[in-house]
């Protein structure tokens, strides 16, 4: 097969990825996807960097085995836990949601006062504020984790009295501190955007990372000749490492679509090899 | 040794079962404790019973090698999620949360409409309804999976506004159900118990399950001539499968003391063989 038909890979610990495969279906129809939700282990923001390494390793080459022709690091709390050496391990082009969302941020602030929400281990890490210190060294940054609203969002919790308690108590001190920028580090959080976008005020630009990140997709795979030709809409295809039905549930009203191609994995040991592989539901 | 004067183990996926172990200190002081929480795979409850059981075995057998007298299974979701089979495969007595609470709970109501609330998988087996019937067919349940108390009692809110608007959500449906009786079927919940009970007022009986669990413990101790002889007072020892910070803020504030002993352990495979190893933090 040309590598250019191969498919996109993409991984996030469970539904958060979601909001990237759906910018990646709006602007790249044609491209087929594979996703990889762990939810055997999910969530990852509470975990500690080393555990989330771990399992980034294991979900990428759980997808290069299937053969992809580029891989999207769909969670914020994997893409500010490995290095570049986990990037350049691989012999496709690897992205991760971070630098475009700061990339899109950094031109945004009018101010240089940006605020930015994520899991505890995103935030913890400190990538964003590194990344943006790379483009910006005037701007100022102001951190937050926020570690419900995974849950939250798993929950299918987006504007009900929990949801704006939730807002309310995390994001009033980004109002005393007067940012004009929020980045959401966190794939999940778009799903709350209209709440948040309501409680900070239409003022404050939110900046998630799904378009940016579609946006760099296109450009490398334009830059590498990997688009895939012909005229047939792309299919996704679903790996989970547990019970899909509540994902599912959630899934198809955030996509609005059915997800028809949905398959279970296991992690299997053999001798010194540990390995995701599919399996019967 | 004897085995009357080795430890007792005790394992949950966080910081729940740490309300188990408090009544243990204080029931059976002279008692040594080692605890195993699983904070790499947490939460356990929105996980899949296939999943749990798993999980469960791994944290059992390890320490069954270290060495232990009893095993208390101190999360709900792994006690709802094994069976006989599981309890009967060690040679040691193996208790776990729901039947002393069950049975305390049948013992208390008046009106016979006990509610129950844990999390998503042990709502979903259906082990407390299954309980209680073998105990009084008469009694009516009703039940509720409350799936974002174990991450806010993990992130150490307690009373604070969110944590009220979500018992609001949750449990408004047991003041109309009438209910007498409210068990709180996840060992996170009691650090929630105080503004549980101010939600739903004074009448209501709300039973957690780590005294009648510490009860059957010393009952099972004495029945066995297993409690431990000597008058200095028992150690505690932790074993987290992550990195401990977070847990030892909160323990160490709900425990009251200084949680000294605390060592990693991380998952180790070996050809057929896998299994938790402690290792260097």
């Amino acid at each position: 097969m040309q590598k250019s038909q191969l498919p996109i890979g993409i991984f996030d610990s469970g539904l958060g990825g979601l909001t990237v495969v759906r910018q990646i279906i709006k602007q790249l129809p044609y491209e087929d996807i594979l996703y990889f939700g762990d939810l055997a282990r999910l969530p990852y923001g509470i975990k500690s960097q080393n555990q989330i390494i771990k399992f980034s390793r294991d979900n990428a080459e759980f997808l290069m085995r299937l053969g992809i022709k580029a891989l999207v690091i769909g969670c914020n709390s994997s893409a500010s836990a490995i290095g570049f050496g986990f990037k350049q391990s691989f012999h496709f082009p690897v992205i991760d949601v971070i630098e475009p969302a700061v990339r899109k941020a950094a031109v945004s602030t009018q101010n240089q006062k940006i605020g930015i929400i994520g899991t505890q281990a995103t935030i913890e890490s400190g990538a964003y504020e590194k990344k943006i210190r790379t483009f910006d060294r005037q701007i100022k940054t102001f951190v937050k984790a926020c570690p419900l609203f995974v849950p939250m969002v798993e929950e299918g919790r987006f504007r009900d009295k929990v949801a704006r308690e939730a807002i309310k108590g995390y994001l009033s001190f980004f109002k005393k501190s007067g940012i004009d920028t929020l980045i959401l580090g966190c794939t999940h959080y778009p799903l709350l955007k209209s709440s948040i976008q309501k409680f900070m005020g239409k003022k404050i630009k939110i900046i998630d990372s799904a378009e940016p990140t579609t946006f760099l997709l296109k450009d490398i795979l334009l830059k590498h000749r990997l688009q895939k030709t012909g005229s047939t809409r792309g299919v996704l295809r679903l790996y989970l490492s547990d019970q899909p039905r509540h994902f599912l549930r959630l899934g198809e009203r955030f996509l609005g679509q059915k997800l028809r191609f949905v398959e279970s994995v296991q992690m299997k040991e053999r001798s010194n090899e540990r390995r995701w592989e599919t399996c019967q539901i």
